[in-house]
C-alpha cells in the first residue's frame, strides 16, 4: 500500500489503498484479472491511483462463490442479519471524514457532500438494524374454518446492484442495507471512474463479514464496465436487479442506466417555474447568488461548485449549450466552460420555453431553466409535461395550492416536496420516481418488500380436506 | 333481444343479451364497428349469439373518452367510490345464477365454478368497499423541525385490464374492484372466445354508474382481438395494464398471456410427487377415483368435467399427448379425446421424469404427471424446478415440514398451500406468482399499492429553509 | 302491535313496534320481567309506547345464553362474520327512513341528524365487512433459527356495550359492527330514556342472525337503568365494557356515562375563541345568525334546534344558566327555557373569561362561550386547559398555524379539525378522546385491536430446545 | 469513588459507583435528601455500598425540571432522539460486563442472566433507533372532497416507570428506549433492594444526555421506596405511568407491583401440565436433572440456581411451602430452605390438584406444581383456569394441537409459546399478559404507541365550509 504521487493523496491508505489496486472483492479474497485502468482526479485529469478490473472469470468465480453464500445467509435469523448491518454502520463512522474525502476527491462533489453521502449510509445501517426486527409478513383471517393463511416473506437470494458515478456509495448504501437484512447477498459494480471508493467501501464490509466468521461472497463486489454491468443483467441466479431504483428487466440496464444519471445529481432542479408577478425580481436576486458561487477544488472550505466529472461530461455541456442556443434560449448567467486542466463549467442560468426539446431532456451540467407561469394549473401543467418524474417542488404558503400539489391533480413525480428544494426524501420515506424515472422505491417506507418474494400461505391444520368453490365430488 | 336458437338459452335476455350483441361499451353507449363474430358452445361447437367486436375508431373513441372521465373519477372521494362497487355488488347478486350459468355456457367450466367465480367478483367488492376508506398512506416522522412526511396514494388514472378465457370475468373483478375505488378507469378487453361474458359483465356494471349519473366512460369495454390488446398494451395513456398479475412492460403482453393462461385453470395441479412409501397405493386409489369422474356438459349437474374450451385446445392436447409418449411418458390413466361434436378429452395421468421437458411447460388440459420422491429436499428441488411459480401445494402433518415448506428454503411460488389443494389464495391474501408467473399482485394485502401512484411529499411549513446534506451558502 | 295514541306514531309499526313491548333480547326471544315505563316525546312530553325493562334475572339468562353462543361465533371464519355484518347493514338500508325517524321523535334531534345518525351504523356495517378480512396479525422475524413468531389477534368473548341518550344507536353500531366481525357476542343495554330505539335496532340485527340460524344470543339487548348497567359493568364474563370509548375499568362506568355524555352531542362546540383583531365582527355575525335559527319539532323540515331530551335536561339548562351568572357571564343571546309543554330552550351565547369554573364543564345544553385572544399559543393553552380532550377546531389558512396544531406542542384532544366543526371523525378514522374523555378509541384505524386480545406467539419448529439467556444446562 | 468493603467489589468503581452514592439524577445533577439505605448482597446479606435515597423535595424538583424539559425534548425530530438512543447503546455496549455483574451481585440472579439482562436493553436501544424513523401515522382517504385525514401521533410528554426487583434494569430499558424516541422524558424509580444498578443505569444515560448538551432532566431518576412511587403513580403531569406493562390507573400501582413481579422471574414456569400416558417418565427424568442443579453463588461459573433476593422473599417461601402442604401438596423434590447466611432454598417440584388455591396465585420462590390431563381441552382449561395471563407454553408436534393452542379456543395467556419454555417475546413481538397480568404492551410490534397520544385529524383545505350530516343551514 501507500506510494501515492502526491502527498495529499496518503490518506486513502487509511482507507487500504495504495498506488495499485486489485478491483474485485470474489469469495472473500481481493483479485483482479482484467485491465488496468487508472482513477483520475476531475479537478487536474491527474492520476490519483490505479485499479485492476474484473475479468470476466472473476464475475464467474464470485457469482458461484456468491450463490453458495445465498444458502447460509438466508438462514441466518434477520435480527443477526442486522447485527452484521449494524457492525457495518458502526465501521463506517468510524472512517467517515476518510472516506467522504474520498468520494469528494474522486467524484468531483465538494467535500460536506462528500461526507453526507458516506453519513446517509450510516443513517440507512442504522435503520435497517431496527427494520431486521420488523419484515413483518401477515396473519390473514381466513374464511374456512380450521385454516390459517399467512403472507411469508422470504429473501430473494441474490441482489445485484449497478451504481453510477454521481453517487458512488449512497446508492449502494441504499441497496445493500435492506437487501442485507432481508437476507439477500449482494453483487455490486461500481462506476467505472470511481473505482476507489468502490474498493474502500467494499473493503469496510468485508471487514465486518471477516470479523464475525462469514463467508465473504455474501458481498461480492466488482469494478468493471459495461461487460460485467451487462453480466449482472442477464444473470438468471440474480432475481433483482437495482440502479438507483429496482427493476426486474435486465436486458435494459444500459439504457437505464443513462436516462436515470444523467446529472451529477439525480434530483438537481433543471426547472424554475415562476409566478409572473415575482418573475423579475426573482430572477435578478437568483442572478446576484449565480455571480457569488465559488467555482474550484471540491475539497477546499468554500468551493460551492466543483468540477464535472470528466472530460466527457464537460464536452456534453458545451453541446447541451449549444442546443439551448438553437432552441432560443436565452442566457442569464454563466454558459461557457471554464478554462484549466479540469472539467470545470459556469452555473448557468437560462430563460427558455417549456416546450423547447431540450427542456424535456437531462442535459450534463448545472443548467438551470427558469420559465414562467400564471395560474397554479398552467404550472403543473407545465411540472408533468416531461417524460422524467422523480424529483418536485413548490413553494408556497397557501394550504389550498400545498394539497392541491400533493393530491390526484397534482405533481406527477415520485417525490413531491413542499417549500423544500427538489432533494430527495428522508431515508424512512421511499425514495424514487414515477413514469420514465420509475420502476421501484428504496430505503424506507415499505421498499423492503421488493428485496424479498412474498409467499401467499394457506395452512389446514383440521381433519378435512375441503375442495375449491364447493364443488363436491362423487 | 332474445331470438336465441335454443330454449336453453332464452336465461341470456335476462343478462341483457340477444342474438346479435354490439361489443363495446365506449363512453357510456353500445357500439361495435369492428367483424361479427360468434360465440360458440364448447360442448357441440354450434353458435350461441353473435358479437359486433371493437374497431380501432371504436378503441379510440372509448379511451378519449375514458381520459376526460378519469379527471372527474379521481377526484370523487375514495369513500363514495367504494360506494360505486357496493353498488356493483349488489348489482352481481342478483343475476348471480344467470351470471354463473353463461360463464359455465361460454367457457366449458361446471356450473358450481362457473357460480363461484362470480361469487368471487361480489366478495371482491364488499372487500373494496371496506378498503375504500383504507388505502392509508403513511405520515412518516421527519429529521428535521417544522418538517412532516408524507406518503400519498394518488390514482394512476386508467388502468387497463386484458383478461383470457379461462376465469372470463373474475380477473376482471380482481382488478376492476381494487382500480375503481383507488380512483382509476378501467379498460377492459374481454377474451375473443368468451364476448358474451364480457357484455353481460359490462352491461351490470354499466347499470350502475348511469344509476349514479356517473360516465359511463368510467368503465370501458372491448369484445376483440389482438389487435385491440395491441393498443392498450401500447398506449402511453394507461400507466397499467393487467393480465392476471399485472405488468408495466406492455410490449409482452402477448407472450405473457401465453405463458400466463396456459390451462383452464391457472391453479390447476400439474405435477404430482409422492413419497416413496406411499407411491403406488395413492397411485392405485387415484385411478379408481379417475375412473368415476363424469364427463360431460358443463352445465348438467354431477358433471366433473366439461369440455376443453375450443377445437383448438384439443388439438394441442393430441400434441402434447403424442409430447408425453416421445418423452417417455407412461399412461395410468385416459391419454385420449372423447368422440363428440364438443372439445371434451379424457382425464389423464402420467408417470414420467421430472427432467422431462414437456413436465416444465404447461399443457392445455387435463394431464397430471405423477412422479416419486425420496426425501423433502429432493422433493422441493423438482417442486422449484420449473420456470412458472404460480401455485403449490404439500400434504403433511410435520411441523417441521410445514415451515421449511413456506420458509427461505421452501417453495419459490407465490402461492404456498398446505394441506389444501393448488388453489388461490382468498381475496384477503394477495393473489400472484414469482418468476416466469410473476409480476404483481391482485386481491387482497397491500395489492392495492399497485393500482395507485406513490407520492413522499415533505413538507417544510416552518419559516427557515435548509439546503441539503447540511451545505453552508455564502 | 300498532294501537299508537297518535296516528303520527303508526311508522313505528314499520319497525316491529306496538304499543307495549317487551324490552330485552334474551337468548333469541323477546321478554321483559322488569318494570313497566313509558318513552316520552320530547317535544311535549307525552307517552309515545311502554316498554317493559329488563329484570336482573332477564339479565343472567340473557348472559348464560350469550357466553355460550361465543364458544359458537368465536369459531365462525371472520370473513363469514362479515357476511353477517354486511347482511345487517342490507336490513338496515331498508329501514334507513323509519328508524331515523323514531331516533328524531324519541330522542329530540332534528330529522336530518337522525337519519345521519342510522346511516353512520349503515357505514359502518360496509366498512367492517372488508374488514373482515383484514383483521391481521403479523409474521415477525425472529432472532432464533427454526422458529416462528406470530402475532395473533383472537376475540374476546363477549363485549359489552352501554349507550346514552344522546346517541341512541350509532354508539352501538360503532361498536357492535367491530365486535361482530371480530368475533365477540354483543351485550348492549341502550338508554333508560330511549327504548323504542333500543328495541328497533335490535329487531333488525335479530332478524339477520335468525334468518341465517345463528344463535339469537351472539345480540343480547336489554332496556333497562343503573342496575343492568351495573351488572354488566361488574360482570366478569365481559372482558370489554364500551360506553362510547371503552374501558377495562367496569366499576367506573356510571361516572364515566355522566362525564362523557353531557351534551346531547359529545362533539358539541362548547368554546369559541377568537381573534382579538375579528372578535367584534364574528361575534355580531352570530348573534344575527342565532336569531334566525328555528326552535320546534325537530321533526319538521326547516327546524335548526329541537328540544332537550327531557324535562331534568331543562333543569340542568337553568342551573346552569345562573352558575354562569354568578361567575360574571354576558349573555349577547339566548339564556332563557322556551314556554312550552316541550323541553324547548334558548340558544345561548356568554362571553366569559376561560378561567371560569363554569367553562370547563360541561353543560347540558346549547350554550357556547365566546372569549377573545391574542396569540396561537395562548389560543392553544385554553384550549387544552379544561379536563376534557375528545374534540377540538381551528379556522386557519397558515401552514404554519395548521402544522402546529396538529403537532406536540397543539390541541390535546383526540380528535384535531382544520376548518371543520368539531365534528367526530369519519368512520374510516379513529373516534375518541383524551384526558378525562380518554379511554380507548372506536370505528376505524386500528381500533378493532380493542375488540380482540393479542397473542404474541413463538413457535420452535426445529429438533433443538434452547434456554432464554444463552444459559446452558449442565 | 471507591473504598468498598471487598476486592471483589472494586469493578463498581468502573461504573461510577462508591462506597456512599446519592440515589438521584434531578436535573442534570446527582442528589439524595432522603434517608441513607444499604444494599445487601443476597448470597451472605452484608452490605455491598449505600445509597441515599430521594426525599420528597427531590421528586417534586426533579418533576418540575423533567417537566421543563419535555417541552424541548418533544420538539427534536424523532429521529435525532433515535441517534441519542444509539448512543445510550453503544455506552451500555461499553459496559455490558461490569453492569451485567452489578445486576447478578444485587439482585441474585446467575451472571449469564444478570450479561442476558443488559444485552436486551441493548437490543431494544438498536431496535428503537430504526424505530424512530418508522414512528408513521396514517393518511386516511377523506369522504368529503377537498379533505384530508390524518392520524398523527405526539408524544405524552412524561413517562413514569416503576421497576420491581427481579428485572432491575431490563424493564427500564423497554420502557425508557420506546418512550425516549417517542418524544417523551422518563421519570424512573427503581427498586428499593436494588439501588446500585438503578445509579449505574442512570449514569449511563446521564453521560449520552450531556455529551450532546441536552437536559439532564430528559431522563429523571430516583432511589427510593413507596412514598416516591405514590408521588409518581398519583403525579398528573405524568399521563403514563409504567410497571411491566402499562396502565394509566396510578392509583392501583402498589397492587398492581404485588401482583406482577411475584417471583424473581415473571414468566417463570410455575405448572407443569404432563399428559398421563407420559407423566411418570417426565417426573422421573425431572427429578434427576432437579438433582444436579447447583445451588450457590451467582457469579460463580456452574451456578444455576442463586439465592432469593431478600429474606424476606426466603420467609415467604417457607410459609408457602406450609400452605402447599396443607392444601395437599405432594413434595417430589426440595422443599426446604438452604443454611446460609444468604436466602439461598431448594428447587421444588410438587404434585398437586390443579384446583389448591396456591397453585392459582403466586409463590415467591422456585416451586414447581406438576398435573396430569387427558385430553387438549381438559389441558387447556386447567391452563385458562388462573388469574395470571402473562405466558404459557406447549410441547407438541401435531399442527392441529399447535393451532388451536393459539387459537381463539386455545390459551388466553397474552405470550403463548410452542415448543419453548415460558419466556417472554423476543423484543420484535409485543411483551405484555392478558387479564389480572394485563394492561398493556411493551417492546415490540405496535406498543410504541401507548407511549404517544393518537390525534384524528380532518383538514379542510377548500373553500367551503360544509356541516356535519349534510345539514342546511337556512
Amino acid at each position: 500500500m501507500g506510494g501515492f504521487g502526491r502527498k495529499a493523496y496518503e490518506f486513502l491508505s487509511e482507507l487500504g489503498l495504495g498506488a495499485r489496486n486489485p478491483g474485485c472483492y470474489v469469495n472473500g479474497a481481493w483479485t483482479g484479472g482484467g485491465p488496468v485502468v487508472a482513477s483520475l482526479n476531475p479537478a487536474d485529469n491527474q492520476v490519483i491511483a490505479e485499479v485492476m478490473e474484473a475479468s470476466i472469470q472473476d464475475y464467474e468465480e464470485g457469482l458461484r462463490a456468491c450463490a453458495e453464500a445465498a444458502k447460509i445467509w438466508m438462514q441466518v435469523p434477520a435480527p443477526k442479519r442486522g447485527e452484521i448491518v449494524r457492525q457495518i454502520g458502526e465501521a463506517l463512522r468510524a472512517k467517515l471524514q476518510y472516506l467522504g474525502r474520498l468520494v469528494s476527491l474522486e467524484m468531483g462533489k465538494i467535500l460536506p457532500e462528500g461526507i453526507g453521502e458516506v453519513q446517509e449510509i450510516i443513517d440507512m445501517c442504522d435503520y435497517a438494524v431496527g427494520l431486521s426486527r420488523q419484515l413483518n409478513g401477515s396473519v390473514i383471517p381466513s374464511e374456512r374454518p380450521n385454516h390459517m393463511m399467512l403472507e411469508v416473506w422470504n429473501p430473494l437470494g441474490i441482489v445485484g446492484v449497478i451504481t453510477a458515478f454521481n453517487f458512488p456509495c449512497a446508492v449502494l448504501g441504499w441497496n445493500a442495507c435492506i437487501a442485507l437484512v432481508c437476507g439477500n447477498c449482494v453483487v455490486w459494480k461500481g462506476a467505472p471512474t470511481t473505482p476507489l471508493v468502490t474498493i474502500a467501501m467494499t473493503e469496510i464490509v468485508a471487514g465486518v463479514l471477516e470479523k464475525n466468521n462469514l463467508p465473504g461472497a455474501i458481498f461480492t463486489s466488482f469494478c468493471g464496465g459495461a461487460e460485467i454491468g451487462q453480466a449482472i443483467a442477464c444473470d438468471t441466479r440474480i432475481p433483482l436487479v437495482s440502479f438507483t431504483g429496482s427493476s426486474k428487466v435486465g436486458m435494459m440496464v444500459q439504457q437505464n442506466v443513462n436516462r436515470r444519471f444523467a446529472g451529477q445529481r439525480c434530483t438537481t432542479c433543471r426547472r424554475l417555474l415562476l409566478h409572473e408577478s415575482i418573475y423579475h425580481t426573482v430572477l435578478d436576486q437568483l442572478v446576484e447568488v449565480y455571480k457569488q458561487v465559488k467555482i474550484g477544488d471540491p475539497l477546499e472550505k468554500g468551493t460551492l461548485l466543483g468540477p464535472l466529472h470528466t472530460p466527457t461530461s464537460k464536452e456534453n455541456f458545451v453541446k447541451g449549450i449549444q442546443a439551448i442556443k438553437e432552441q432560443g434560449g436565452k442566457f442569464l448567467f454563466g454558459g461557457s466552460v471554464v478554462e484549466s486542466e479540469g472539467n470545470f463549467v459556469q452555473p448557468t442560468i437560462v430563460e427558455i420555453s417549456s416546450n423547447a426539446p431540450v427542456v424535456k431532456e437531462e442535459l450534463f451540467g448545472p443548467v438551470l431553466y427558469v420559465m414562467k407561469f400564471q395560474t397554479l394549473n398552467e404550472a403543473i401543467e407545465i411540472n408533468n409535461s416531461v417524460p422524467q418524474g422523480l424529483s418536485s417542488s413548490i413553494f408556497t404558503r397557501r394550504p389550498e395550492v400545498i394539497f392541491k400539489w400533493i393530491g390526484p391533480h397534482g405533481s406527477d413525480c415520485g417525490i413531491i416536496n413542499v417549500n423544500i428544494p427538489t432533494n430527495g426524501a428522508e431515508i424512512g420515506g421511499a425514495f424514487g420516481g414515477e413514469k420514465a424515472t420509475g420502476g421501484g422505491r428504496e430505503a424506507g417506507s415499505d421498499s423492503w418488500k421488493q428485496y424479498m418474494r412474498r409467499a401467499t400461505c394457506t395452512i389446514n391444520y383440521g381433519s378435512e380436506l375441503p375442495l375449491a368453490q364447493g364443488i363436491n365430488f362423487g
